[in-house]
């Protein structure tokens, strides 16, 4: 295969789920599949030095494409060499379209078949994208994988209106698609999105009509929006097998350690979430005994590592109670330490997982879930 | 000699200065001076990874009495098997008094002849300090050297006034030297402080007194606190020669580069100061080609290196137009990295200043100042 493009390998599937592994093979490298993207927003995963990641062996990263045009700008980006160079990243990256983080400041905003009008959160100050001009952003910003520009339905939405969200959606895909196409460089792949809220017959509309436009990769768009969790579940079970069995599927925005497993098993290869790193910040620790919330007292005088089963630099070297310290003191350094556990916790859940699936017995992810945990 | 007890060995004396190049054994490893100690207030030097630290081959770091009194507590500290296991830090530590911390906060002190009661900055509650409880909180961090608990003369004080306090820090010496034997457990050394404000014969007097208890190492308290950067190097350069010869000095609280190169050259060894940490928080920079103010327009697309002449991994592998970006974004990772960058760039040039101690030709650091710079 061409080293310079991205493509899918299916290694292994697994004979009692949908599970999958494979492996992406993208121009910065190979990233094993099902896994798991850290965050890294302005183009840096936060409080994580990079030599922390890479003693992780993380492969790929994402980078939001809506805060990097606001700062430092994504032309600024490709006068210094793209955003691999910027950021020092060898790695793989896959940029986000802006579609959540414009949802998500919804107050800000004003749709149009053209594309959106925004408000930045930083300045007020006002913006315009369209397909074309993030097609546009994500190309100066050099990205590995590219998203189209979609138009993220928010929960609940009647049935009328998530149809009308999901067609503009479409529409925006096609126009994505084209304008990806005039300035192909062969180097830098699209993802389409699937959208249709949770509604199947729009879900199965919206994967019919991307499968047609033949992107690299296809994603579930508008869930973990506030539905109930089962809910979410459910439109990824009926969702999944009308993504490209050949091409890898991606759940954007997910989730917990038990939304990972649990997609996994439906057919998804990859994820991407704020969650642990947010969540190390906060104070919220995964464990392989349960969560941990740091600031408690119950740790003021606990010597032993956060999780006794993680070989973390964290782990390895401080206690539970020194965390509690750093938490409480408020120092840089607890962010950066929770947030190296945690993003350990989750990258070695996915290596156990591909491994599991590769030796066939992924089911057991599925049974220790059913007997409860966290 | 005792591989348990803190000694110092002189090991070159420069002829045309006053400058010393030598060895402080500790029971946590050898410290070549003159040695510059990074402060880590809370157990922690700010924004480090002690991975990053240990890589800069810091040999010595300093934790604050006063805030660790405060928060977790001394008590805590010691039933969690002291400062070194809590923190993970296997290098020498030394701890100052809380003198300067209770002096900081003025007008939350009320002093007697017993000792200071202050209010804590954090929630206001109550403490008393007295000689003896300073003695016995740095014995249950278990510091390698613990510092007297002083009275930290303002500036501008009046002769009669300095000359009450510096009174006052004496008759505590006396205290803290009697109780550190009472409870002299053969591994932590005691350091001296010199007050006197800006009078030669109250220095002199002070360190005539304190000379006479014999600590295993003597330290100028008392600088830094408002006067002119002149009358500084005075006070050091006419209290230098009263201090023991075979004994380590330390300048407390001090200071910028060109402050090091010249108190070393009056004979002094040991110093430590916030300014590259907080600095470096703060955004100011230092280079070998002067000061870097990273917030400034001037540096958005500027893709060399902090400073080419650095070998530390900022240097290394980011630009300046990333680090500005980091520091505009207040991503925990700007904190990181400029904190690494300055802390390398002093000790570099202390282990560069130790090489030319060594070599006898340290005058060129006196040259290259006079030369101008930062």
């Amino acid at each position: 295969m061409d080293p310079k493009k991205t493509s899918f390998e299916i290694l292994h599937s697994d004979s009692r789920t949908n599970a999958r592994q494979g492996v992406l093979h993208t121009p910065h490298g190979d990233v094993p599949t099902p896994v798991f993207m850290p965050v890294g927003t302005a183009g840096a995963v936060k409080a994580m030095p990079a030599e922390f990641l890479e003693a992780l062996d993380a492969r790929i990263i994402l980078a939001n494409t809506y805060h990097l045009y606001l700062r430092p700008g994504h032309e600024r980006i490709e006068r210094l060499g793209g955003l691999h160079k910027f950021a020092s990243w060898n790695g793989a990256l896959l940029t986000d379209s802006g579609g959540y983080q414009v949802f998500s400041h919804r107050e800000l905003r004003d749709i149009s078949e053209e594309g959106v009008q925004f408000r930045s959160h930083i300045d007020g100050s006002k913006s315009f994208f369209t397909p074309e001009s993030v097609i546009a952003i994500q190309r100066a910003l050099g990205s590995d994988i590219a998203m189209i520009f979609d138009d993220c339905t928010p929960y609940p939405a009647g049935y009328a209106d998530a149809e009308a969200s999901m067609e503009l959606s479409l529409r925006w895909a096609k126009r994505c698609r084209e304008e990806w196409n005039r300035q192909n460089n062969g180097a830098q792949a699209l993802f389409g999105i699937i959208q249709g809220s949770v509604y199947s017959d729009l879900r199965k509309r919206s994967a019919e009509f991307l499968g047609e436009l033949e992107f690299s990769g296809m994603a579930i768009g508008g869930l973990s929006v506030g539905e109930p969790k089962e809910l979410m579940y459910e439109v990824v079970e009926y969702t999944a097998p009308l993504m490209p069995w050949d091409k890898p599927r991606y759940l954007m925005g997910v989730g917990t350690p038990e939304d990972l497993i649990r997609a996994i098993a439906m057919g998804i290869d990859m994820f991407d979430c704020v969650l642990p790193t947010r969540n190390a910040r906060n104070g919220y620790l995964f464990t392989s005994t349960g969560r941990v919330l740091i600031k408690n007292a119950q740790y003021a005088e606990d010597q032993g590592p956060l999780d006794p089963n993680c070989s973390c630099q964290t782990c390895r070297r401080y206690s539970r109670a020194y965390l509690r310290h750093l938490f409480h003191t408020g120092e840089h350094l607890y962010a950066v330490y929770s947030t190296l556990h945690n993003l350990t916790f989750y990258l070695d859940m996915m290596r156990k997982i591909r491994e599991s699936i590769a030796l066939g017995n992924f089911g057991n992810w599925l049974g220790l879930m059913e007997k409860g945990g966290d």
